[in-house]
C-alpha cells in the first residue's frame, strides 16, 4: 500500500530564522522524520506549498485539490496549518472524491523540543491506511470526519462540532 | 471511546542511570508524552511491569494476559520490548479474546533525541481505535496481524513472516 | 564563589505560544537548565525583565544597572537579547563598576532542538569566574571586552569591532 | 587563539546501537555540536580513541600524552569518561608540560534529551582560553586543578579532594 503526503507547511514545518528572529518556512522536515522513526512504508512526499494556513486563499486550496486529483495513490495525507485545516477539509470533503484523505498538522513546530508533530504524523500514517474512502482530520489522538469537527481556539484542541 | 495502555517496559521506557552508566528502568514516560502531544482521548495507564523483553518469561506474559482480561476497556495498547514482542503477540493471539489489542514499542529509547517512541505511540493510538477485534503489532508505520509478523534482526524492522 | 544571573529575556528565553502561534515570554528556563547540566556552583537567579532586546529602552537598561549595583555578588551574568547586547554592554562598561560582568544570550531559543543557549550559558559561567573586573560579552565561544565588539548582522555572529 | 580538542570517547560520545540495544561508540558528535552552537573559534578536532574510561589502561593514557606533546596548539581540551578522568588528569599533571589542558566529559550522553555534554563543552572552551598553564578538570560549572579533585560516586558530581 503506497501513501502520498502532500505538504502545505503550517506550524508543523515552521523553522526559526535566527537572523530575522522569526518563525518562517525553509524546507519540510518530513524526510528527516520518516527516517528516524524507522517508517518502512512506501511514502511519496510532495511539497505543494509552504505557507501559514492563515494565509491560505481559495487559490491555495485549489492547488491542494489538483494535487490529490492527479495523485496515483488512493491514500493521501495532507500536512496543514491548524487555523484553517477545517475549511480545507470541508472544501475537499464536498468534492466527493473516491480516496482516503487525512489532514493533520501540529500546534507546536517540529523544531521545538516538545512538539506534537511526530505523534500526529504517526496517527495519520496509520489512520490513512485503515480509514474508508472520505476526508478526515486527525489531531489530538482522534479521528474526525470533515463535516463534524472544529478547532477550540481556547484550548487549541479539535472537537466534534456538534 | 476509552483506551487502556498496559506498560511492560522495553526499550520504549529505558532510562539512563548516570551513576551506573547503564540503561535501566525507573518509571514510565507515557504520562509526559501524552501531555505534550496534546492527546485528548481518555486513556488509562497501567504499569504492569518494567522489564527488558529479553527477560520476559511465561510468568511475565501471563501477567499481561491477566491485565487485559480484567480491563474494562475493549481497546488496549501494550508497550513491549521489540525482541520478544512477536512471542507475546502470539500467546495473546491464541487466547482468542474478543478485544482489540495493539502491541508496540520502540527501537530507540524515548529519552534519546531521535527516538521512534512517540511516532509508534501515535500509530498505535489510532490503530487501536480503527482495527477490528484481534491482536496486532504496530511498528515502522505498519499494522501486522499477530500470526504473520517477525522482526528482521539485521535491519531492526518488522516484516510479514511469509 | 557565588554568582548572580540577571535575566532580561531575549531569544534565550523565548517560548512558543501555541494558541497565538507566536514566540513570546512566559517564564525563564534557567532553573531547568542549571538542574540538568548538573551545575553545583551556588547561583542566584533574578528575573529583571523578560523582553525582546529590540524593545529595550534606556529605562530598561537602567533597571539592569540598578540590579547589579544592589547585588551582593561580585560576579554577574546577564542574559540578554543579541540585537542590542552591545549597547547594554557599553552602557554598563562606561559606569566603571568594580565587578565582573558577562553578557550572553542565544541566537536560537532554548526551546528549539538545536539551540546555542546551553552552550553559551556554560561559556559564561566559567568566563565570569575567571575574568578580571570589567564588562565582557561571551558569544560564539569567544570573550569580547565591552568596547571592542559588534554583531555581524549577516552571519549572526559577534566579532571584534576593530 | 587556536584550540585542539583531543577526543577519547567517554559517556559524552556514547551512541545507542539500536540493533544490539547497547550504548557503544560509533563516531564523535563534536563537529555537529560545534556547528549548531555557532562557535567561531578556530578548533582542531582529533579523535585519539573512543573508549569507556573504565577500560582505560596506561597505554591509552600514554596515547593521550603523545597527542598533546605533538600538538602545535598551547590550549587543549580532552573529552574523557568521568570514571577515570581524575587519574588521567593526574598523569598529565605530573608531566609538567607547559600548556593549558582542560579535561571534561559528561554524565549523560550527548544523544540523550537532557545531557550535560553541550554545557560542559561550553565551560571548557572558555576555560581553556582563560586559564594559565597547567592541567585542569572542568565539570559541574566548576574549574578544578588536577591535584585537588575527586568524583563523588554517590552524587555523580566532582568536588575538591580536600
Amino acid at each position: 500500500m503506497s501513501i502520498r503526503i502532500i505538504i502545505t507547511g503550517g506550524t508543523f514545518d515552521k523553522h526559526y530564522d535566527e537572523l530575522q528572529g522569526e518563525l518562517t518556512f525553509k524546507n519540510t522536515h518530513l524526510p528527516e522524520i520518516l527516517s528516524f522513526v524507522r517508517c518502512t512504508l512506501p511514502i511519496k512526499l510532495e511539497i505543494n506549498q509552504l505557507i501559514d494556513s492563515l494565509d491560505m486563499q481559495l487559490a491555495n486550496r485549489m492547488r491542494i485539490l489538483q494535487s490529490f486529483r492527479k495523485a496515483p495513490e488512493d491514500r493521501i495525507i495532507i500536512t496543514h496549518g491548524t487555523d484553517t485545516m477545517v475549511e480545507t477539509a470541508q472544501l475537499l470533503g464536498e468534492t466527493g472524491i473516491e480516496k482516503t484523505i487525512v489532514l493533520t498538522g501540529s500546534m507546536v513546530p517540529y523544531t521545538f523540543t516538545n512538539s506534537d508533530a511526530v505523534f500526529n504524523l504517526g496517527c495519520s500514517i496509520i489512520g490513512v491506511q485503515l480509514l474508508p474512502t472520505g476526508v478526515f482530520l486527525i489531531m489530538n489522538g482522534k479521528v474526525f470526519p470533515w463535516n463534524n469537527v472544529c478547532k477550540n481556539k481556547k484550548t487549541g484542541s479539535f472537537e466534534e462540532a456538534t
